[in-house]
């Protein structure tokens, strides 16, 4: 391949291909846009979650036991705000505060996110390039029965509870993508779709002015996996989301959610049987174990994913 | 007592003895002024060392072994800033943290430092009043053979070796006494002046318009007790700053800087050689064991503070 891989990803389950992908392409050749959609204020910190959780897990300092947060972090802070009666339902620990006071610190400087990640991945030395969808703001809204929730508090102090009626990204249609997002969609070799959920993580960066178009008119393989199995997400709410929102919870749903702009669908071994109706959608379907539980599955299903590509440019 | 007693401080010496106070004085009969002149910005959060220093010790949370920051607390996030190669010679203690996190936000929804301390004090059930001197930034510069320093960079950074000129007051001039403040200057039945750094805690609070003409005016009595014990200071660089700026580094020393606005200086046991040079300065002199260790020699010291007003007061 000649230009980068460019990866597309929200938190815990598209970090997980992300850093498989890392594991098997030189870090020149990996370029991975974070959805920044989830990006919320707590405690007057510009906190980027799904950012911190790529790039905690790219540095190797991600937390093994929930996917976010930093390994062995302490939670000092957050047990003195409480008694400064604020909100503690954002469970950041030390270590992560650290990365919201250095990001807020520098983006009131003047610097952009993009910017503030470069650097900060700089220091904890993340080889391949990770930068957010944007740098301007887009706030996921999510319209539910008991109200518009950002989607921090939906997902976190409601514990996706609320049933959902609609999804929108505030800001959306005002951003930009970043710059290095702009120049991967010109550059890369390949695009690859992470597990992430389709509604609020890969949705965000859908929803950037001519990101879909670029997509569609992306001349190389555009390979996603499915982030749901059998009518499961693997992690976080997407099936719920889906089936509130009356699309079909299964990796035919994902197929329909990423027509036109993707060409190959892998799906879970377990979803063997829907491959035809995958196909039907207009995207091909490959079937392939894709739960990731060790780093060695994480390794072998960007493997596997990146020999779909290989397969379609040798085509 | 009608009225409180005005107690000026600066940090851990200070806060001994405002301590002290607090457990002989009511928590009506108290107000507690600090130096804000400090003050500074590590990692975009806005810290008042002194005003910290005094909230964690009439808390019974400050660190016993250092006077400052937090019992217990932990490092977490320092060392994590290190790792994003910020600065990290100002030793923040997570929970510390938190005190400059919501004071930071605060401060930026645009409340005064004034009702921040009254907010964060409610919260650590502090019961007597604690204010800063002033809601407008002061800014204590040190004038070195090593260029001009914030005090923080003298004291903490470069451990108070520069050779100091001349201390100045960023700000002070266009500084306002704050509200709390003003209102004890008013109604206040004493004024003490704790043990104190005259020339970077007190100083900075003298330093504000119409502070020094109203302790010059005040009718009741005004107590000090000398920071400095023969020729050293109790704690931190008093003694080297006096030396360094060719005053007399002794009570005497102490005395000729609050002449006209003290009527006694608390002088310890140590220094009765020296009561009649106090004297002869216009400044009464009553020797008392003055070296806090213990919170009984702080509460005993600040009950034979309370004395001497009673004996001026009955006078």
């Amino acid at each position: 391949m000649n230009g980068p891989v460019l990866a597309l990803a929200g938190g815990v389950g598209g970090a997980k291909l992300a850093l498989g992908l890392s594991h098997v392409l030189p870090p020149q050749q990996l370029v991975v846009i974070a959805n920044t959609g989830d990006d919320d204020v707590f405690h007057g910190l510009n906190v980027s979650p799904d950012l911190d959780t790529l790039m905690y897990t790219l540095a190797g300092l991600a937390n093994p036991a929930t996917g976010w947060g930093v390994a062995g972090d302490t939670f000092g802070v957050l047990e003195m705000l409480k008694r400064y009666g604020a909100d503690s339902w954002f469970g950041l620990g030390d270590r992560d505060l650290a990365t919201h006071i250095e990001r807020t610190r520098l983006l009131r400087e003047g610097r952009t996110l993009s910017e503030v990640t470069h650097y900060l991945c700089g220091k904890l030395a993340v080889k391949p390039t990770l930068a957010p969808m944007s740098n301007d703001p887009v706030r996921t809204l999510v319209e539910t029965d008991q109200g518009t929730l950002a989607f921090q508090d939906y997902f976190v102090k409601y514990r996706c509870e609320p049933s959902i009626r609609s999804v929108r990204f505030e800001g959306a249609s005002q951003a930009h993508a970043s710059p290095t997002f702009q120049q991967a969609l010109n550059s890369a070799e390949a695009v690859v779709y992470c597990p992430s959920n389709p509604v609020v993580s890969i949705g965000p960066i859908l929803a950037l002015p001519g990101v879909r178009e670029m997509l569609k008119a992306f001349r190389g393989p555009r390979i996603a996996v499915s982030p749901i199995v059998g009518e499961q997400a693997l992690r976080g709410p997407a099936a719920k989301m889906l089936l509130e929102l009356g699309e079909e919870v299964s990796c035919v749903g994902v197929a329909r959610r990423l027509a036109g702009i993707c060409d190959v669908l892998v799906v879970d071994r377990q979803d063997a049987n829907r491959v035809a109706d995958v196909r039907a959608t207009g995207v091909d379907a490959v079937v392939l174990d894709t739960i990731m539980k060790t780093d060695a599955d994480k390794k072998r299903l960007a493997q596997e994913v990146l020999q779909i590509v290989q397969r379609r440019l040798a085509a």
